[in-house]
């Protein structure tokens, strides 16, 4: 007979209360950023705590590796080794509750959203399946279905899904898209046809997930057609319906449509309206990818930018970005979420019970079949030929129409191809209930004057110069370097090397002072020469911080760059 | 200018030490659970706080759905939106920290791994790039090689990412050797290929989710060979090198072996050794799906049921299941990480920075063709005719060896298809060093040997039946009733039917008393004919919880089986 011995080691769970003592003070640091940026204009703490080092680390990973303690010890360090970890893992990272934290599509978390996390853990719940999980499934279609609603999808068949984040999200919509109109590929693969080529068309601009989910799924990606942008960087409707046309001329499938809402860049809402009309008028999927711009659609005044999502079949939308639900929250929504289940239901008897009371449906295989399918089931197979007809309704297919009311499926797992999923759902619904509607919509709100405010600080510096109008459409502010080190008249590639080197040194100075800001490679056409400076800011980004962070541009560009390089006059 | 008001409302930091409030009691729960076990044989609280209405709930969910506070209100509700929702939730929650929770192959959180989680929503960080995670990054990196050296990768070049789960690990892994063997198929896609079929081998007990990964990819389920097992539901190596043969005659390749350490099931382990051997013989990408088995590689005395790993490119271990890291912790392991970023990487210009120095690889695409491909690059051609070849050594391709040394890279996002990531190494980095690697030993040790007792046990019992040996291979105990209300003398058929109902009121019955143990179909062979019960012991299966569970079994069979189903005699 073994020992008790394990289970004492095992649960010292008196100690989960001392956990909060390392996280409270890191997060409290931004605090003193604030009072210092409206008193001095300066962050008393920055990003990091180990000041200006943190360049030369990046620079110099063996110095920051000598630094930290990876020792994997055979014998067990107990509390001491989470004091140590902690303290020294908060010591040597990033804060990105600090104010001057701009460098990337998400900040600082939010209490709540830390709160549900927690919980999370406490619970190690997992909501694949409802047997586990039910007060956490039902809460996830929830918010899922009042996320989709306020989306612009308000059919009974509309709601959401966690997945593991915006890349998974685009993935996903993608693959469900090519489920829905060629359920037969589930079974005989990609291989297996002989032509037509399904193609994907999105913006120039779209986020990399969506030409990398082309690869992943095997339709390769020649199957991409990138749709140039017009000057604001969103899609040109009119190159769409151009390169939808050339499609259909070549015999070609347009099986998927990207609009994007909020582009990674320059923060562009392409024309979601138009595209989704023609997404209907050549019967392809339509996909939002709103991972980013999405957060308008919980504010009354800024929802206009979403306007067209109600004509989307799917829409990626990550909490976890402006509106500082901690990572991960990443939801894919649904117009109608039969089509998640039929794309991706399949049947692992260990793990999803089928009430035997329930007739197998008309779209079940045979047993033989599913055996040799892997035991994916429900994948009937209708005639190729007329599928890729550009008349083919598939959206009121049979296939589809009897797929059962996703209302009534509870088992999370059955919607995406992702098996064990930790619940994010909660961080979302308690930050939602937290802060309320309206308080999300006004740091939202906050988060795009900020952006406008500071866009107006750089266009009145004579030094800067921005990308596009002043009135920015998301919360990203893009500019360039136009001071007195430039030499003014060079050809267009030796201008790109230059804005890409004064980007670089500014993004560097402004670390040095506790700022980070990233940067961006342009275009290439001649308003987008060479790397650019891109501020995204947050529902943090006050006039003061705008104010601050301009100050320490001005002093990068006096101290580190116009004393350093002369002036070319 | 906007107002400051934003600030106030979107920072009460204050408030994150009020969080373990609740959480701690939960936990605490176990704990008195624990004491009633070893005086009484009896769950206190059990695995729901609201006691055998759970199994209620799971057959009327508009029963809980009124019980839960769902409404997501205009106006913010402030910290008592936390108090409520998290007592709520916990209380309608099951409680994966009772012993009477072996339902699933995860458990209680560790205490370590929820100190981490928490610190992880408070850094908010993301590790897809090394500028705003420099710590976070290179602790997953260290993390990852001591991983796969456990393993048996010691190669300088190997080591491992995180994955958002074992699902996902699976089928990262196939896309690997995918695209490391057929680079072309980035471009053109599978639609391209006219032969050979790419084919995938797998025994009949793998998880559903390497079946999945074939129609996600677009291989089509068609493209996989399920290999039978043997009677203790491991891979029958005869029959996988039959299968072997009868795909080379038939002209196609075989691109992908995966052989399981632990079955979901009934917790087989492979043969690995003859298993990488043959993947090596016959050149295919070798998988281990230890996901759930890999636990054994910490435990000198265990470690012998992984022999065979060193001969694996890939590996998938979870450490949020038997271990209890809280979920997700899971891991894609590689023997030659530099085929991770040739298979994923990608140029995504405003995330991944290049060194401007570094002089462009040969193995790089010209611009236009890069441009073609929606950036993805890297996508050297070969001349796809000796690509499938069963002679063909890609292991020792051009392409691979002139890949990065992947000890300097340090972007993670560019070894998978993910980008953003929570950086939940960081969890297993914490458990590690609180536990040190003989603590989890110890742990793991324990959990084998409690379901050696509990299977002891079980064969004990007159009215049980074990499926398989009592020495179990792994924590699974699974087994039949075959008491008094059986009918003795029934077809196949109808002996699977009996089965799955008296396995169903089991289930049913323990839960009314605290418990809950799964139930998962049977193979269709004579030693498996429907539903049997499936116990899935953990770290805190100490003798009196396998005690107390056949206790409550007993008390099922007699009170809720034999004195209602008279028996048939």
């Amino acid at each position: 007979m073994p020992t008790n011995s394990v289970e004492k080691d095992a649960l010292p769970v008196g100690r989960v209360t001392e956990l909060t003592e390392h996280v409270a003070p890191f997060l409290r640091a931004s605090e003193d950023d604030y009072d210092a940026l409206e008193s001095e204009r300066h962050l008393s703490h920055g990003c990091y705590s180990t000041g200006n080092i943190l360049e030369s680390y990046l620079s110099h990973p063996d110095q920051l590796r000598r630094r930290l303690l990876l020792d994997l010890p055979p014998t067990g360090q107990g509390l001491e080794a989470i004091a140590s970890s902690s303290s020294t893992l908060l010591r040597y990272s990033v804060n990105t509750s600090s104010p001057g934290f701009m460098d990337k599509l998400w900040s600082s978390p939010s209490v709540p959203g830390i709160a549900a996390d927690l919980l999370l853990s406490a619970l190690n719940g997992n909501d694949h399946v409802f047997r586990v999980s039910p007060a956490l499934t039902l809460i996830e279609k929830h918010v899922g279905e009042e996320l989709a609603h306020l989306f612009g999808l308000s059919d009974s068949e509309s709601g959401g899904v966690t997945v593991p984040g915006g890349a998974a999200a685009n993935s996903t919509a993608l693959l469900i898209a090519r489920n829905v109109r060629f359920p037969h590929l589930k079974e005989v693969g990609l291989h297996g046809i002989s032509s037509p080529r399904l193609v994907i068309l999105a913006s120039e601009a779209a986020h990399f997930s969506i030409f990398n989910a082309a690869q992943v799924l095997g339709l390769g990606s020649h199957s991409v057609r990138k749709i140039p942008t017009t000057t604001d960087g969103s899609m040109d409707p009119r190159a769409l319906k151009h390169s939808l046309d050339a499609t259909i001329t070549a015999g070609e499938v347009p099986l998927f449509i990207c609009g994007t809402a909020g582009t990674t860049v320059r923060g562009a809402y392409d024309p979601l309206e138009s595209i989704g009309k023609l997404a209907h008028e050549y019967n392809a999927w339509f996909h939002v990818d709103a991972c980013w711009g999405g957060a308008a659609a919980f504010s009354d005044k800024l929802k206009y930018k979403l306007a067209g999502c109600e004509f989307a079949d799917s829409i990626a939308y990550n909490p976890h970005k402006l509106l500082g639900v901690p990572q991960i929250c990443s939801f894919l929504l649904g117009k109608d979420l039969r089509t998640f289940w039929y794309a991706n239901s399949l049947t692992a008897g260990y793990l999803f019970h089928q009430d035997d009371s329930i007739p197998p449906s008309d779209l079940c295989p045979s047993p033989t079949t599913a055996a040799s399918m892997g035991k994916l089931s429900n994948n009937h197979v209708e005639k190729p030929f007329y599928l890729n007809s550009v008349r083919y309704n598939w959206r009121t297919s049979r296939a589809i129409q009897n797929a059962p009311d996703p209302r009534e499926v509870y088992d999370l797992a059955s919607f995406t191809p992702q098996c064990g999923r930790r619940p994010d759902a909660i961080k979302l619904y308690c930050h939602w209930r937290y802060y309320g509607t309206e308080g999300i919509a006004k740091q939202v709100e906050g988060a795009y004057d900020g952006a406008r405010y500071l866009a107006r600080l750089i266009e009145e510096e004579p030094s800067l110069h921005l990308v596009g109008d002043v009135d920015v459409p998301c919360t990203q502010v893009c500019f360039y370097y136009v001071g007195a080190s430039l030499k003014l008249t060079v050809s267009a590639p030796d201008m790109a090397t230059q804005n890409t080197h004064f980007t670089r040194l500014i993004s560097t100075g402004l670390m040095k002072r506790g700022w980070m800001v990233d940067y961006a490679p342009g275009s290439g056409r001649q308003e987008e020469l060479g790397d650019f400076l891109r501020v995204a800011c947050n529902r943090m980004t006050t006039p003061c911080v705008a104010e601050g962070l301009v100050q320490a541009i001005s002093e990068v560009v006096n101290s580190d760059i116009e004393t350093i390089t002369p002036p070319h006059k």
